[in-house]
């Protein structure tokens, strides 16, 4: 049963706003066309501004913690808080709405909520690093607030040769004080994020709302095919190790072998080869592989069939391989109060006696950092085609509208079983 | 039977000079280690004056034409001339005999046939630029000898932005008389080159020299792929457009069906991925294709069974795909008249019964150019396990004594023919 007490008018004026100022932060870029906002940039400065400009307008307390992320409150200042957001950053040539429409939304939350009375205090969060698009490493903002800041991460550079240290001091942040960021668990009832979701599994089931149960597992490789360099007209192929033929013939074995497995997704994004000349057989290529699944099992035991897969494939070719492990972070699963939650919220919203979809999330978010040091729970926007990462990236008001409603059910629903 | 008087120990010593200045030639290099020598370069300069210093202590007028070819004549001024010879330029981090070997052979060639009764004059050529490496054309030097100059190659540029124009100047070359380099067919016999193997065919008979029977038909292209980038996490695979995964399959179905078809080799030398990010289905790759065949019309009907197959490949993932043609040179067939003497000179050499080896050469040489203005004969020397365009190139000194010989016997075999 719905506990949210407010007209279909009021919710629809919360999602148009939503929605314009999704525009209007859109205009905040550091390109010419298209959008590009990346950690500790002026645009960066320019959104943190905008979004306590807003918190303040819905009652809340505002302030820039030690890693840049943008923090608004309200109630009880020695409450434990639950904290709803997102983040303002993005990649290049970005869409409108990725974390951005999640961040606006709980300023929605927050106006809509704001006579009820809670057991907890409501902090709306800004991530100020999700993408990882400026140093390489994604979730720098997150990773602050859940205290997992990497003293080796100061020294990361962006392409122009700024070390993460530098744009600290350049953005007027103190590197020393990065551990002030970092929340405790006591602090913090819960994490709750709207995002879109970056996939086309709520737009083909004609649906605007999912549970997300659990954020991808991902690792990710980069491979190195080695063979040997010879003249492309003299060499017949039974003296050829052609290293790009092996990459190719793996490229082909991870799709194999990951559409074979139910929610494990594989891709190889990078593929080069070496020497790179037209007339000469490709002695060496380098790939990339990026592995996501539900479960860190099942998508460890893909990368023992790939691996098995590779051996064979470059046994018959004579060529070595070898693979080095860049990235590797287990599956973050959503706190199961917190799902029940979002669930019982988008229920009450878009009311049908099914129950509403339930999604993993293959692409990475916030809570698998802030997943450490409380529980998460997210709730997942219809994404029409599933075009993220690209200017064309879309959601609808009308979906706007029954997030906010389902996010603000859940807050209550939250608050009545407490 | 053999028509030349030399002495072994003459033919040793030839051989052995001929080694002893292909390592004299090999220290000039523009590289600190390594072998490079390119077009118009200060090192182009001094191996022509090292040349025309050899071709006079074997008694030969020289002269460097206008395409800085270095020349040396004997015999009858008025004559036609039978011309030896090869070139000098080389491919960065090269070998040095590929090219090196046949203008030296062609010296000691003249220096045993000193007092011989010709009917033709003999000329020898040290062309200037085989390779390509400078100006990413290949063949200048004779082309210009064959008439064949392309004015629009005056703007080639090399990579520090050196047009062909102003090398020339550099060079004490006059660009506007290019055309005196042509040479017309009723000044010339013919052309015999000996070379370097440059594949393994050779090595694994047991055999030192080779008829050469035509050089490779060559066509190159550059394949597009076209697909749709998108997220790696959000994206399942039903709905990707992988152009990675379509030039995968590409690459592989090159290599099936040019292994089908006998003396035709394909080779993709040069794939890559865009936008060539980690966590993105990659929406473009573009990749090389050098195909190579004994005849245009093997090679011209391969590359319809692999554009059919592409068609295939990219349909079935959702794909676009097209070609753009970059180079197209005919096979040049080597002149019957020459293969014979050739051949006559190979077996009074080894003296066997057994007919000497005939190979058709996958790789480019000057005959390419020169063909279109004189005969062509060719003589291939036996390089060890097939390796050129390498330090580790090389050739034994023994099959250099056995390739002088037959390749002053082939000279005695034309002038008795004629």
């Amino acid at each position: 049963m719905p506990l949210l007490d407010a007209s279909r008018d009021l919710i629809a004026a919360a999602a148009r706003r939503v929605m314009a100022r999704c525009d209007e932060l859109a205009r905040v870029s550091a390109a010419q066309s298209g959008i590009e906002r990346v950690y500790l940039s002026p645009e960066h400065a320019r959104v943190n501004r905008l979004a306590a400009e807003w918190m303040r307008e819905v009652g809340m307390t505002t302030r820039q913690d030690a890693a840049g992320n943008q923090l608004g409150r309200v109630g009880d200042p020695a409450s434990a808080a639950l904290m709803l957001g997102s983040h303002l950053d993005t990649v290049p040539d970005a869409g409108r709405y990725d974390g951005i429409v999640g961040v606006l939304m709980a300023l929605e939350v927050v106006r809509l909520l704001r006579d009820a009375t809670l057991p907890f205090a409501i902090e709306v969060v800004a991530f100020s690093d999700e993408e990882g698009t400026r140093f390489g490493k994604a979730l720098l903002g997150s990773s602050a607030v859940a205290g997992a800041w990497d003293p080796g991460w100061w020294s990361l550079t962006d392409a122009e040769g700024t070390s993460l240290r530098e744009a600290f001091l350049e953005f007027g942040l103190d590197p020393g004080r990065i551990g002030e960021a970092a929340r405790q668990p006591d602090e913090l009832v819960g994490y709750l994020e709207a995002h879109i979701e970056q996939g086309p599994e709520l737009d083909e089931r004609g649906e605007s709302l999912a549970v997300v149960s659990s954020i991808a597992s991902a690792r990710r490789f980069q491979l190195i095919v080695e063979g040997e360099a010879r003249h492309a007209g003299g060499t017949p192929y039974d003296r050829r190790r052609d290293a790009l033929l092996g990459a190719s013939e793996a490229a082909l074995a991870v799709e194999r072998i990951c559409r074979a497995e139910h929610h494990i997704i594989g891709t190889v994004g990078q593929l080069e080869a070496y020497p790179g000349a037209v007339n000469v057989v490709p002695g060496e290529a380098r790939l990339s592989l990026d592995l996501r699944g539900e479960f860190d099992g099942a998508r460890d035991s893909v990368w023992s069939a790939i691996s098995a897969e590779l051996d064979a494939i470059m046994g018959r070719r004579g060529l070595r391989w070898t693979a080095r492990e860049v990235h590797s972070a287990p599956a973050v699963f959503c706190a199961p109060l917190l799902q029940d939650a979002v669930r019982e919220g988008i229920r009450s919203t878009v009311a049908t006696t099914e129950d509403p979809a339930v999604i993993f999330s293959r692409a990475g978010h916030d809570g698998m950092a802030i997943g450490a040091v409380t529980g998460v729970g997210m709730l997942f926007l219809r994404n029409p085609d599933g075009i993220s990462h690209h200017p064309d990236e879309s959601v609808s008001e009308g979906d706007v509208a029954r997030g906010i409603q389902s996010l603000a059910e859940t807050v209550l629903q939250l608050a009545a079983d407490r």
